[in-house]
């Protein structure tokens, strides 16, 4: 094995390569420091090691206090200018603590996951937040907690939502998550998808990532919704519509992916089959309601890497994946979300970052601007070789005429 | 044959059953009269009826000349209240004259295709605009021309976009144009969408119906675009993604579904090889630019129900289909949208046109608001006996919490 | 239109123009008079055309009454060296000795479909049985009866079972009536493939190529099978498996696709959902059991073109497509098979009669050799401007080994 | 982690669950003595036991030395009657020692994989040979091997292929390697499928399982193939079909799976982008050319696990995976075939050992008889608690009439 843990990871990430050749000539972080929260695997290396290059002193930290990679952490804590809050293998508490040891150093831009950090500087370091000069924000459920915060009139600083922005949606959660969560739960379980009863919960971008390929791969695919809109679209995709009340006697695979919580409770557990498969995609390990599980169970047991069994009184057997955790992040042969979806997603955390620093804005939740999005995406198809069309003259003038006199119709 | 020529559609209509039945009590249209252009087709003569069980006075007319049938306009014709101003293969210059008769009728609401009614109203018979209580348009194109009649200041009403509804979105243009393209293009060639090349002009919401289901069904597609985010959505979800100058050399079956024109010009044709087909899904019949066709070509023959056959002076014969318009409504084998589309478009519109008369809106282009968008789904999922999940009241608390002490991490 | 009604099927049929080119030269069939019985639609015409073509004065009858288009029995007709023993819209009847008068003409070989003529020769023309060089059958139905005939020993001649050949099974089984039957059912009922619960009645070749397509298109399959290896597929590629009784309550479509009688019976049809649609894309129209359906009706309607509407007492209303005949033959919108598909099959069975004459074989039923089909492949390959690998003198070497010492391993 | 390391494989084993129940009481291996070679992970594990479980003494030995997992080993050893030829990390040498001590142990009954012991028996142990009474072969490679055997006339007891059922070809190679090397492939790399072009050599049924689950995952597949009527199902699924030749220069990721040696050779090598992934389906490592590798190369290192990389004089960097052994199991995070696929495999070869106890038959290579492998899938389905129809009489009699006035017709 190579000494530098990420060389793998940066040869998936040709944003990230197009960006250090970009910014580390202009350095646009010079004289700015910069925490990151997030899942410390290979890809967030390199994340790290671009702000670096573009001139940032970059302070990181876990968002989650399974996923962390050792040796990324360490290789990138060896360098100047970069300080490691994180270890492998700590424990809530000292997960908990790191972050507040690390919001202590008084970081003016924030790259946050969950709103880990920004919740944090709010709630306990109100000196810290009323200096910080931007948020970026990557998750659905960091966005929620962030709303809300704003419609209590707390918000101390401008934070960009990068998880509302396409290149998130449609990458990241449709393609990232959907392939490595399904990934995951096939190499936990040495089992197929081709043929199963697979439930996903929720028909947001990450859920209908899952369930898309979950049934492309030959799984008969039930899907639950709140939404009557994203419901109907399950429908028309070929997915079965039902309520969890009814899907939860028909799965043998359950998948979670709405970023709420209690998504499957004690209710549900009760009917499922022996041998049933939960997982989680949404984000925290509140989705599966454990609770729920540990009451139920009269005893739990680990037949596989990864799998924490519950034997009911009534002799059936559930099998939890990665504790309820994210499936995809934090099951024991994870490495992380692919690399290719990250370089996107993070390209879009970096442009945001770089614009607060520039963009005049006052407190409050703000959409990541399209033309940094979309500059994100011409980035990645010029890496990709790829010529698209423009709109001609003619085009631009049909498109903005409606007199039938023009359009010779 | 059985006598009205709707039995069948109105089967495939559940939404406009259900429809009828509350709105036939309420009689929200009484006393209103309301003109409908639009695709004269089976599935229009149950919008028609429906508006005129809810008490309308209809009047209607074709939003294109190719695509009526007339025995559906005979029978609803022969309904009082009911008014047709169309007739089967009326000429362009008799369709236009039907629109501007129409208009003399002074109608109050107007559900618009392609903004036909709305942009003559206001260029020819600016005394009826003035008078108009509101529209519905349900095309992109027609939005575009409404934006750039409010951009200039112009329009006389509020006027609902139901295409920029969800519900329109992603039915009727996913699975309704992206079915029934393929379907007449497969017909009327009697060739096999599976092995062949496809290239597809445009990855919207249409474009991408036709491309996954061509894809799926085994075609080799290829895409081009003018957006680099639609761009890479297709490349992540299979497509080949060129400019349309590299496509144009490669692609046995050309597809377009753009909403603009000259997609498809000069410099494509004449690199395209022998046997060529060429469609339109888009809107108007100027996505394929015919006079480049007619041009270069020194011979045309008809060697097929609905296809055109152009003969280029190197040997080259490039085959037209449904002669540019299109190809899923105007073919010889069409017989309109799916019932099933139809009816959840129309209902959007049909809610919309409920909703004009009891809100009190300024002249303008609005979206149709997400509520009766959302009905229109809750009674789609009612008539498929779907039951969907609510959220809790745990997951609303959770949702909307953002301090470390509530959410128990 | 253009006077020459096959001008568009030659151009999707290119085995057939490298088989002219070919064969008329050599002329192979010279001073042989060849039979055709097959649904006579514009490819079989380029069929019999290119059998004409390659010396063989040609006798052509339906295999099936209702399929013919007049046009190409003209055109065929009116050339010297092809006589017509059919025309559109001949009664049972006419079709029955229209059979019978051809072979008076003691044809010397037979290209056959479902053992029409064959089976008629050897029951009721037993001198000229005796006296035909050989035949070919290009189903599975007919092969099954061909079976029959050699168990009981009655079989004068050769025949070549074109069903069993590979190019047929894979091309023409899955993909053109795979395409087509779905491309029909949903023209005639002007409804979505997309969110549909599909049951297909079989698991084959055809079976497979329905389920799987209307899977990719959006749709619940359901698959019935006798065979429990093939319901273990199904279930491995996505559908859901089970008895026909159960089926029988869930679909709202059903294609049979089994080669057998009676697939849907009187106890199936009472448990249907009302609005249900049956279709047959199998062989003969006793797949669904049509006795049944008048049986328990009380009266039938015509809803639209194509569709029988039989109305049970209980107000339940089943919609049979194409009176139970093959679907995507017989439909009103039907122009026969897709060109590409035919083009396969034909000319396996057009080398397939080549051979008989060169070939000394006697009395039986016989795979087509494995030469004639793979010489057809490379044929299509090569219209495809394909190339494809050649094994190396290594690889060869490498496959017939078996001792350790020569492996390295 | 729980004691019983194939606690978790015998879940998902359910036929093996009912050969043990219905053998258990039987015993048909009574005083038999059964030699297993093959990947010793916990799949085969369970094979093992439930021999065991039938009466036998069983010896077993990789059949591979790389894909052992030492806790199975040890497990099963730990049994009486149960004797292990075999331990983790085992060098090549140990590893063919290890084989002929256990053909010294004279056993009665071969499980074979890649007829290895077969294959050694007859070419070092001829007094072995003479005595045993009968063989089972799992893989298309040992198949070939044991047809140079039979035409040498060489071989000296009757042999079951097993890969030549079915059951085996339909189940394990379509769908158990299909998913697992995607599976291991994407962990590995931590890439994605979707947006991938993705090289498939071979399109056999391992080959068209990766080929179409790569790319119903988004990926734009390229096939390449010898069999001109496998090219053409290719092309009509959809794939791009050229040679290697063509292929090498547009893939990002190789996948062999042909069965063959030196699939990918030098001078493909020598055309390949900087970051090609190659890697390995098909049997041994000899598919892709290990030593043109290693002669073009300047250089290597391990940039992720189970990576090799290749470093060219002119800076490409080309990515072998697994070593060039089967990537789905001896990668680094595999847990060898999926437990359902070799559930159905196993019990085919289990059948077909008991069946070499009863039946009588001389020396040579035989198919597994059709009773058996139906006799697995009709268990299987008991397991998945599906029934299916059975033909009714009039159907076999339908199907067995081929006069006129029998059908009725």
């Amino acid at each position: 094995m190579t000494d530098d843990p990420i060389v793998w990871a940066r040869d998936y990430m040709p944003i990230h390569q197009s960006l250090s050749a970009e910014y580390g000539e202009s350095k646009p972080f010079e004289n700015c420091t910069v925490a990151v929260a997030s899942h410390l695997e290979y890809n967030t290396g390199v994340l790290i090691e671009t702000l670096h290059t573009a001139g940032a002193e970059v302070f990181f930290t876990p968002s989650e206090p399974e996923s962390t990679k050792g040796e990324v952490v360490e290789y990138l804590d060896a360098q100047n200018g970069i300080t490691a809050y994180a270890e492998e293998g700590m424990s809530n508490e000292a997960f908990s603590e790191a972050q507040h040891s690390l919001l202590d150093e008084r970081p003016e831009i924030i790259l946050d996951d969950g709103s880990e950090l920004i919740g944090k500087a709010h709630e306990c370091h109100p000196d810290v937040a009323s200096e910080i000069r931007g948020g970026v924000e990557q998750t659905t459920a960091g966005i929620t907690r962030l709303e809300a915060m704003e419609e209590e009139g707390v918000l101390q600083f401008p934070v960009y939502g990068a998880n509302n922005s396409p290149m998130k949606h449609r990458f990241d959660n449709v393609h990232g998550t959907g392939e490595s969560a399904l990934t995951n739960i096939a190499i936990t379980t040495n089992a197929l998808i081709a043929g199963k009863r697979v439930v996903i919960a929720g028909y947001g971008y990450v859920g209908r990532g899952i369930a898309q390929k979950a049934r492309s791969l030959g799984a008969r695919t039930i899907v639950t919704e709140v939404d009557p809109r994203k419901a109907l679209e399950a429908h028309m995709d070929g997915h079965d519509v039902m309520s969890m009340d009814e899907a939860a006697k028909r799965g043998e695979v359950f998948i979670t992916a709405t970023g709420t919580s209690s998504v499957i409770r004690e209710e549900h557990i009760a009917e499922m089959e022996d041998g049933a498969v939960l997982a989680n995609a949404g984000h925290f390990d509140v989705e599966i309601e454990l609770s729920a599980l540990n009451v139920l169970a009269e005893d739990t047991s680990k037949p596989a890497k990864g799998v924490t069994r519950y034997h009911m009184p009534d002799d059936r057997r559930l099998n939890l994946l990665a504790e309820g955790r994210l499936v995809n992040l934090t099951g024991p042969f994870s490495k992380g979300h692919p690399g290719e979806v990250m370089d996107t997603t993070f390209a879009v955390m970096f442009e945001a970052a770089v614009d607060l620093l520039t963009t005049d804005l006052t407190a409050g939740l703000y959409q990541v601007p399209d033309r940094l999005d979309r500059a994100v995406a011409d980035r990645k198809l010029e890496t990709l070789g790829k010529t698209i069309d423009e709109p001609t003259d003619e085009q631009r003038t049909y498109d903005s005429d409606w007199r039938e006199t023009d359009t010779g119709f």
